[in-house]
């Protein structure tokens, strides 16, 4: 069977992403907070391998390349002593095996931003980084690419126009949050430019939860429609709710939690289906997960989104939707808690009564 | 090298156990909320045997056994194909596998409470139940015995009886809050009625998080102090916080988002080093998880001990406490985020200021 | 008409007390933080009579004399230039002008503790003090005596020995909560031995919030049926909540908010209703307010008890309870407020999302 | 001695207006929730004579005459006997007599919205309205006229043309947000519309918190410096805090809390120290309080401003700001609570656990 691709997909119904990988890895033991670098696909490739498999159980129509951070530059600061050629090589590797077990799963390559143009290293430096980023994928053959995580929209404008020579499909996402790009292009402008690169499919990625995002796809979706422009719409949110940062521009880092005491703030499943609801709705065509979204938030995505996509995630089997095997508890009051109105209408604890709900952040 | 066994490591310092299984492998996709039974092991070996991994790789000295909730009872409540037996032994063969990976992981068999005591079918059928459990671990010759998440002094003290017999090394515990067991029975009473089983250790597991049982251990603590008893102490706490229910008999069940709306309530990592510190300075000897703990959470536990145990576990390479490599983050402001003091200094807020941090429960 | 006295009254039914005058006349701008001496009774008599009669008009069927802390001794403390003797004497005539104002309105002459019991000056000393406390309320003929706020209850056995001797009905009340008086005498010895000193109503105020006193007084209502004692019970909660003093001795102060930033843990009129209620279904005949308690938590006693007093305070007549008079609001949504049902539905918020609702207290 | 006028005051420095009227006689029992109708000038004139003296000795430059809400149709929703015109009368008497009691007091004359206009009864009708409402403050010789708590620009336009005609001095002043005024003018031309009335002062009343109103009135200040227009700015926030309305047209109504059950919200004097000095360096110079604003806020703004202002409120006597006698309490942890310093670094609780610190609103 031939598999559709990107576009016939999207034109088809929702597409499913997958979850985080340095942060969830991080917390399994296969990662380093700080650095980030994935060496942990030569070092530990087992581990990798079964975090992409919990995706693709979890109903991740697409998987990423585990090579997010990996460039020579990025690894040096963590004293990594594999190549970035290495590691990539190893990073598409797992990514195909995982998706060969699947039965009709994309793989992603995925660009990260590049060091040398917030560096003011000029142009021609810029294009050569994110061309090194693109070999591997070119080899590989992957399905799509993806520019992802960007900062500002004039660096994601050059790795677009490398992208494009590639030949591949490709899309874009910014880290973005209501005040527009790092140097103060406003969400419309970016939503415009990202369009006008000919990406198939555009959107935002991590730094601004869930409710900003939506909230900024909303004006996306506007500006486009200003300008006649009609790229698919794309979101992968962090896995946390961290309203306080929509006054800065960088997002989640303001957190003085971030990064390795987020977990208080970690999305519950229940908010994971309204968002891929509220996302659906809205007119968002492919949803993932960026920091901390988990195999059983990607899972939530495919099940709130499972009529419209007409397939349930494989982990229905043991995991259905809305705890509905919990009418198989011993526990009387338990059994009863099975139902989507049930968690609807619980609003979780903290448990810290002496925690406050907000942190106080420095906008930048 | 010969391993050093339970009684030789606990007279030399802290013994760190395994986390949660069920919980955590549902979150993976693997397990079914409501029976919660561990099919998987047979099913998705792959992805139980990388979940053991990362406790051995977060520095668990000890693995449990993945076959809590199988028995041909409670399989059936959950459907399952597959006979308690055929689980047990797979569940056996995986930890033992794993642990021929650490250099010196120790493998208990753990035996959980049964229906037939509850429904009152007579002490002989009690006994029989529990020797079948014991059975598999006897075969597989695994390093010790733990009854757990016992609910009732009494069924316990039959279940140890039982033990005995076996002529393992034998553990127990209990899950019970500031009201004592099941039906009533003091905390000193059940603890001291523990101890005389004869168990090398006692202790508490579940069902009331860390706060409630540093509490409960230090009552333990006296009850025996004053009887003269000295069994070791050990402490399986769930990895969130939900002091609401110390209240209650039966615990974490009252809040209204157990068992599947509970993330918001997970321990942080630093919590967890400071709930491994205050037990240990209490005298506990033995610290694991129970419900929710991750692998982060058992890191925490055996970095917090690493001084007292003289090792540190094999993720140190990767993961530090403390987020020590923080200072390599390309984040100026996230470099110094790389002490102790910094994050013992950080309130984590829940993201969430329409949500109580407390709910109501209704005591039973 | 002849009054009913205190007896007579607390045979018939409930009876509602006062509430705050220092906490409530500092924020009005008539008493000093720190001191909290009543000098303004001679030096701002309008401000203090205002105030009394708003807690008549509230439904108050006692006034106590506004002279507490009103010694030589804490008057030096507060730079007062007036004599305790000028002070008292000033208080009782107001409350007697106030009563006169009210139909049946009862005066009560506040007997507090000295300090030179705690500064071990002796018995005789200590008598001394007190004797001089009483003087101006038998020379003003006070309709009964009571001794509050006492911490040590061996300092309230020797006042109430020398209140016995004038003659007049005596009340007692100490600042306890869990942990019993300041010496470490227990609740319960606490309850039977303010009974043996022959008071007619014995009970709770201050330091300690609603919901402590509710469980102090459950345990004092216990150990007074144990030895077959039966005062009235009474009680005068401050008008905020604290559930973190609990663990301390000595309540309230351990704040880090008290004195003066208490205003975010008001009570509201819905808890105050509240309060009433269970504290009078636990057999509390007697209910007024401490610090903070201002003339609606009064009123909402007073209507909360109305039925069983069958008597309405006066200020019913703009002020029914469960705002009824809503209805006639020209805002159609506040139209509806007008019901219990309403209201107890309602969970107010703080509008701090920045802050916790609980903060760290150290015990003493 | 000539008392100086609004004008040369306000261009002398910071003036201080008073606070709530209605929802704090309902507190003491003297007003009604639902109509708020000030009959209390008539029926209670010492309680309310004595609220606006704590409003003088709070540090208020001027006293608003009491008689809001004080229409024939308004009294009449209140079932109210006394005629609107007795009213009025008798407030401006109070009024004058406590004004009388300063050394330097101004009395101002508020004017309200009426419901003739929102009934569409046409300009004529509406002016006539006013035009009532104004007879009894040229009557009584106010100091100055004050348009306040407007939803709608054009109703304001039309009720400063009638005052022009008064020939006294004049202020306006509207309860807005964000949103704009009722009928969706925006935030900046309802500024340029207020000032281009010929009101010598113009700013925002209730309705929206204190860091709404600055947020507002940042926004004022912008669209009136474009404009080159430059009336002096005031503003009168309500005294509690309501972020959750910020999304909202006609504000704090849509809290479920409203209005009854607000106290949980109530600004901290401490606050109000902040908010005054944030408002003075805006450049905000008259400062006053609405709803719920009571004696010690008022007293925190001008003691705030007493440098600006060049003498402290007459309450300094006995309540210096900041708790400075804390020094003279007798228990020693207290003591140090008497700085500006302390008492910023303390987050008050409030004391609910089971609360959320906002709640939901539904948008109009």
């Amino acid at each position: 069977m031939t598999k559709k691709n990107l576009s016939e997909r999207l034109a088809a119904g929702p597409v499913i992403g997958d979850g985080s990988m340095a942060l969830t890895l991080e917390k399994r033991g296969y990662c380093t907070a700080g650095p980030w670098t994935p060496e942990a696909v030569v070092m530990y490739p087992e581990a990798v391998r079964q975090l992409l498999r919990e995706y693709v159980r979890a109903g991740a129509d697409v998987i990423q390349t585990p090579c997010f951070y990996s460039s020579d530059k990025k690894l040096k600061r963590g004293k990594v002593t594999y190549t970035a050629a290495e590691i990539n090589d190893a990073a598409c590797k797992i990514a195909k095996e995982v998706a060969s077990e699947g039965d009709d799963v994309l793989i992603c390559g995925g660009i990260s931003p590049v060091e040398s143009f917030v560096d003011g290293k000029g142009r021609d430096v810029v294009r050569k980084e994110f061309e090194n980023q693109i070999e591997v994928f070119i080899k590989h053959d992957v399905d799509f690419l993806l520019a992802e995580y960007f900062g500002y929209i004039e660096e994601l404008e050059i790795c677009m126009d490398v992208v494009k020579k590639a030949g591949k499909m490709a899309a874009c996402s910014m880290r973005i949050g209501p005040r527009g790009d790092l140097s103060g292009v406003s969400v419309e402008d970016c939503a415009v430019r990202m369009a006008k690169t000919g990406a198939l499919m555009i959107g935002t990625n991590c730094q601004f939860d869930t409710n900003a995002q939506l909230k900024t796809l909303r004006r996306i979706k506007d500006a486009l429609a200003k300008e006649n422009l009609s790229p698919y719409l794309m979101c992968q949110p962090p896995g946390y709710l961290c309203p306080e940062v929509e006054c800065t521009l960088t997002g989640q880092r303001h957190l003085p939690e971030a990064p390795i005491l987020l977990e208080t703030r970690i999305l519950t499943r229940f908010e994971a289906h309204q968002f891929a609801r509220s996302a659906y709705e809205l007119g968002v065509r492919y949803i993932g997960g960026c920091c901390s979204t988990e195999p059983h938030h990607i899972r939530a995505f495919a099940q709130e989104l499972a009529p419209e996509k007409k397939k349930s995630p494989p982990a229905e089997d043991m995991c259905p939707a809305f705890g509905a095997l919990l009418v198989d508890s011993d526990i009387p009051v338990i059994r009863k808690r099975n139902t989507k109105e049930y968690w609807y209408s619980v609003k979780p604890g903290s448990g810290r009564p002496y925690n406050s709900p907000l942190v106080n952040v420095q906008a930048d």
